[in-house]
């Protein structure tokens, strides 16, 4: 019997970059904004949600569907703020299309216009797993270094958006947020930055503002009629 | 031609025990302690590493092997200090035994009575992968926030010591360290726990003395003799 070789491996990453481009067009004709948030463990992705959630009570419609491998803690600190539900991904390292679109079918209070999947933490793995965002944003915490850009460079490569948290202890930490930047440009030289601090709620207007414009930018339906927009979103 | 079925995932994986489990016995023969030290990215592994070098420093013969995606940043900070050889992973979110071996073999002013091996940081992946040590010690930052042993539990599970860094925070940060040993120890009942400032040194001679003891204990050849030892390094 003639033996014939298949390449799994490639025909699931082709398969798997096909049902995550559809996804996206999906969200995009449906005006919902998808963001990807990923980071280190205890970077402060639920903090920044929450503080999120505060600035665009009652404006824009915001819902969560948050990763973890174990627990609903996530879950349970946004609820009294927005829509969510916990993906539990039983030791897992990283969130899959098919348990976000699982989840998203439970999530009560849609339509969204945004719709934020809080990743597992872990500054390796979710970078090589397109979940259909939009927009891949990296939270990098004031505590663990500037130098950390250059040392998960794929993470820093494949996000478009860098939001330095925890801004409230950079006076008592070597962290420098220019140098964290340039780290962090070398890799992708179009990453757009905000610092914030989700206590205080500084920096984090200006960073809903931005993905406000960016949503009205290229996933409003109005807007899009006769428009060129971006690759990734079209 | 009738189909045989062979479990290429449980062959590989009894393949790796067995060569941790011989490099363990090894490591135990040559009165070397060997410690996976592990964390999230930014918990200070390297900022520890450099202070306990500092206080064995012309005492205890230590040498290091660390972990990275990518850059030999790690290694430059600890060259001054101690005998030290970067692994790069080129991407992969742990470290293997084989390029562990493959490192020590490059690495200079061998024998050490205790090898470090930094692993990536990654709170999830190098949980799975045993790279023969006698001890795994997860690092946790305070800034991290104390729920992350119930949010990461395969970790604080495979691991004996944990290690409180960055104590110099405490005050600026809502980390409860009670807390953080509970949820660990729920977990891990028989879990040891230090709290330290790689700064200031606090808390890094406890750990130190604690690791000599543990080798004279486990380790050292001469007591060993007729010595009942502990199941992992007999």
């Amino acid at each position: 019997m003639p033996m014939k070789t298949i390449n799994v491996n490639q025909d699931v990453l082709a398969d798997r970059r096909a049902a995550a481009e559809l996804q996206r067009r999906e969200w995009t004709e449906q005006g919902i904004l998808v963001i990807n948030l990923v980071s280190s463990p205890g970077a402060g992705k639920t903090s920044l949600l929450q503080s999120m959630a505060r600035y665009w009570s009652g404006r824009v419609r915001m819902g969560v569907l948050v990763g973890d491998l174990a627990t609903d803690r996530d879950a349970e600190r946004l609820r009294p703020l927005v829509p969510v539900e916990q993906l539990t991904t039983g030791g897992a390292c990283h969130l899959e299309l098919s348990l976000v679109q699982h989840g998203l079918r439970k999530l009560p209070s849609q339509p969204f216009e945004v719709l934020v999947i809080e990743n597992v933490g872990n500054l390796v793995c979710p970078a090589s797993h397109d979940l259909g965002e939009h927009l891949r944003v990296v939270a990098l915490s004031s505590t663990e270094g500037d130098d950390k850009p250059g040392k998960y460079p794929k993470m820093f490569r494949t996000s478009q958006i860098m939001v330095i948290t925890k801004s409230d202890l950079l006076p008592y930490v070597p962290f420098r947020v220019e140098a964290a930047i340039e780290d962090a440009q070398r890799i992708q030289p179009t990453l757009s930055s905000f610092v914030t601090c989700a206590i205080s709620g500084n920096g984090v207007e200006q960073l809903c503002d931005y993905l406000e414009h960016y949503r009205m930018q290229h996933l409003n339906p109005e807007r899009r009629r006769g428009e060129v927009v971006d690759g990734r979103v079209s």
